[in-house]
């Protein structure tokens, strides 16, 4: 399952080689990530209100192409996995040059708020969320 | 009351015109006046643990000079006020070469965590750690 | 002149106490800013392009309201002067709950890029695109 | 060849679930390479008057244990191989725990900055520079 959304390159995101600073990618996948999950219908407030929080386990990413100030960038999620981990991937371009700039994942898993405890498979709630919506 | 803190300006502070950007002097102020704050004994862990919590309500900021990738800046802190507002002004500037960077000021009133309420005064337990450390 | 943007308010922009980060709110202002030079014909690319650079000099922030993770925020930009100072005013607000969020300035100024010179007045370049737009 | 270096985790670095967001890690290996690099005599600067520019085309985080608001984080990091990247390795640990809290990966290669071409070896300035200081 994927999803395109769009993310404006501002002036404050570029460094002083003129290009977008790579950590700021991870605020990019950030971004599409929460948007991706409101869209299923799962945000990270119904994960708070179902006891849950869902860190970040895993992270790499591949930087292809520079983007530049002002680029709209199109960043495609997918949703991989949805046992253990909450895996997604992400392919970042510029959908004027059709350039790939960047190609990421992300692994979370599910912490139970109450006691700190890591869960050893996605709760419920999330698995059903997402087989209704996708 | 003054302290002095060092900041290093790191890679990822410096914007496309080569200089530090400017909404990164609000990190280096809140960096400052934490450790300011630590040292007469008073952290932002012990606001929490009294119930309380410090938002900034004003700000601002009187950009000198501009500073530069690697840079060791002095943010030298002062309590100016604590009644009403928690009130610290900070002069930064660059010890290598005495050039006045940046001035600011920032007022902080304290929330009952309890209730969100504002506190019309300050509560007793900064005040008192104030005045015996200061 | 005034002119209305709009800002989702990102899980990374939430601090421990689960409101914005008032340093985000910096961000925020920029973004609208440099949507509204663009919308009047002059972007950050032109002033590059024209040899100025267009540094912040003063800013000053109010935050009246606090916001939260996965608000939409109304930034409305004002222009207010283009004679010494590139001067601009912000009112932050929440649509959905008409709270006003955050009120803000800024003043930047003009810098030849050739020898780093600020200008006393602003380029005819800008001025002239501000007149024939606003 | 290792070096370590202190990292205070701050206010702004702390996300609503109250530990490090995860993204922050970028910037604290990005700080800590820099030293590294400036104690062996090669810093960002000497790059950029070399003629290069040293972009990170990879990195990966695998976040182990999390940290939180005044933790003091050393980061250990490994030069690993300088011949068409540099790569470097960092393990983040908790030195009061003993616990690490994140290890990490990056890649870069060398950009020459005349005309954007990647270089497919690293250019024999960094590489003398290391082989003298390592």
């Amino acid at each position: 399952m994927k999803k395109k959304f769009l993310i404006k390159v501002e002036f404050y995101d570029v460094d002083s080689m003129g290009v977008t600073w790579h950590g700021n990618y991870v605020r990019f996948t950030e971004s599409a990530r929460c948007k991706f999950l409101q869209e299923i219908g799962y945000t990270y407030t119904d994960m708070k209100n179902d006891g849950y929080s869902y860190p970040v386990v895993r992270m790499d990413f591949k930087f292809v192409n520079p983007s530049f100030f002002d680029d709209d960038l199109e960043v495609e999620v997918s949703l991989d996995d949805y046992e253990t981990f909450l895996s997604f991937s992400y392919k970042i371009k510029n959908p004027k040059t059709n350039k790939i700039i960047c190609l990421a994942h992300t692994k979370q898993v599910a912490i139970s708020i109450s006691d700190f405890s890591t869960c050893y498979v996605l709760p419920d709630e999330i698995i059903n969320k997402i087989k209704e919506n996708t």
